[in-house]
């Protein structure tokens, strides 16, 4: 993949007529505020543009993916966005992975696979790169792409919680908020809201609380009981992953979810002092420092031991 | 009280030598925040200043607060920061009532106490208008000035969640990370860490949950004996009374909170859709759109009967 600058990158988009804006399946606020906010800067510029995902956009964006219309079209030029991997296309896109001309995208892990890139991992969302090449497009930032965008970064950044949530974050999100983004409306259909099953789901997780380590280690598991007993959906459970960490005095939080009769996934959530890929490691998993994941087979008891003898030996090892 | 400009106030404070710098009882983050990032300007600039308060600095501020030592002078010279008004000045303060020269402030409702004032009720947080001041008096902002406001923006706009999170809030943010601010540090302690009594309460108080006029009201109720069985103190509470407008389809979620016994207090947060104030209005109380408050004698039932029949009612008459 050849490396282009933002003048480079507006100047191709520009060059082509009837563009396909590709995001990664399990599409989140990112990957979504990212391509429609270029499918709305691209339309204002007299394009043809069309996101699309192996997976349906969840409903709560439809603030802006209804402002979108569908619009059909042959393809000409493939651009992705957020996009790191092409095992991340799911099944809808695989014809386009090797068909991608241009990429753009802030993970530092980005394969390569597009013919031309532009990769910022200094930046905490990828829409906060769509800002300049939109601007170098001569497009004005309307209000749609102002709540995409905004949408992007905040979501990403975890309502600006994160330690990905930089100056520039911020910077760019206030001159989205001037350029119209609700940003109140779209952190309260992001961070403000849970479902009743969620919350009833939280509700049961919290019986399965149980400290270690005198309160260094939290951990909670969600059964296929709980799920069919409170309704809950996949969905619902976001959130609860990172729930053991934000007590107070944990160290380590750990959820353990029962995805089939005898197989166990896990999510492990570690403050500074911790690395959570190491506890994953363990166990054949992976992540990031501060958030990683592995599975297990076995019996529930068998899968909570598993984790948290992991989750122990990392934790007496790391100096606290 | 006569309105100055930030060049008079800054000019003002740089005329005096040692500066007592006054805040709220029950002291929020931007309280805090504001008194604190003020008083680390003055003592830059080679002042004596201190911070006081009728109530204790909660300990989770420590990260400002540990940093600037308790200085003892004869105050020469008393400012006032995020306080609205005397009756809020709280027991120990009561003494300087009639003696604020300068008033720092944001609040509309701002009563005039003071000989001079700057008030702009269209910072999210007193702490915006201080970087300013703090400019003008030539002083550079430091790390610890920047952890201070940015604590003051980020509380009293909810993690930049609430409509007064402006563009200008994001963009004094972003400054003061470029001045040194930790400010996912400071976002994870405020709004990532949860109590286990918080937690325990939590889970007791969703066992009340009840919906009304088709889940378009929720109501929780907390008792003295749930925070006696938990163990919980009212700085625990932090967060329970917007829970249960966070449920999907909730347009008015009510916290019943039983104070003593026979005295209820009530928190009542609405949508867009529904004025809170209007609700509380029915039973003496007040507030704001979305946040309002009162409170009712009597037994639970009864306390429960009379807030959900001024909910219901204000409920009915909303265009909804």
């Amino acid at each position: 993949m050849k490396t282009v600058t933002i003048k480079e990158a507006a100047q191709m988009l520009l060059s082509h007529d009837n563009i396909l804006i590709l995001m990664h399946k399990s599409p989140d606020g990112d990957a979504i505020g990212s391509a429609y906010g270029l499918c709305a800067a691209l339309r204002n510029a007299g394009k043809n543009a069309q996101p699309v995902c192996s997976d349906p956009i969840p409903e709560k964006y439809g603030y802006i993916t209804d402002k979108l219309p569908f619009c059909e079209f042959e393809p000409e030029y493939i651009v992705s966005v957020d996009l790191a991997d092409t095992q991340l296309f799911g099944e809808a896109l695989e014809c386009y992975k090797d068909k991608v001309s241009l990429c753009i995208d802030h993970h530092g892990s980005n394969t390569g696979f597009a013919e031309y890139g532009i990769i910022d991992a200094s930046a905490g969302a990828c829409a906060q790169i769509l800002v300049p090449i939109i601007r170098e497009m001569g497009v004005t930032v309307d209000s749609l792409i102002a709540d995409a965008i905004f949408t992007g970064i905040t979501t990403d950044t975890g309502c600006f919680k994160f330690s990905n949530a930089s100056a520039d974050s911020y910077r760019i999100a206030a001159d989205m908020i001037d350029c119209g983004a609700r940003s109140a409306m779209i952190n309260r259909i992001m961070f403000d809201t849970k479902t009743r099953q969620h919350l009833a789901l939280e509700k049961m997780a919290l019986e399965s609380l149980r400290y270690f380590e005198n309160g260094s280690i939290a951990m909670i598991t969600v059964t296929m009981d709980m799920m069919k007993q409170t309704g809950a959906q996949d969905c619902d459970l976001d959130g609860i992953a990172s729930l053991p960490r934000q007590i107070e005095g944990v160290k380590i939080g750990i959820t353990v979810k029962e995805k089939e009769p005898g197989f166990f996934k896990m999510s492990v959530r570690t403050t500074d002092d911790v690395n959570a890929s190491k506890i994953c490691a363990l166990l054949n998993g992976g992540g990031h420092r501060a958030a990683a994941g592995c599975s297990v087979k076995g019996t529930r008891e068998e899968a909570e031991g598993k984790i948290l003898e992991a989750a122990k030996k990392i934790f007496s090892e790391s100096e606290i």
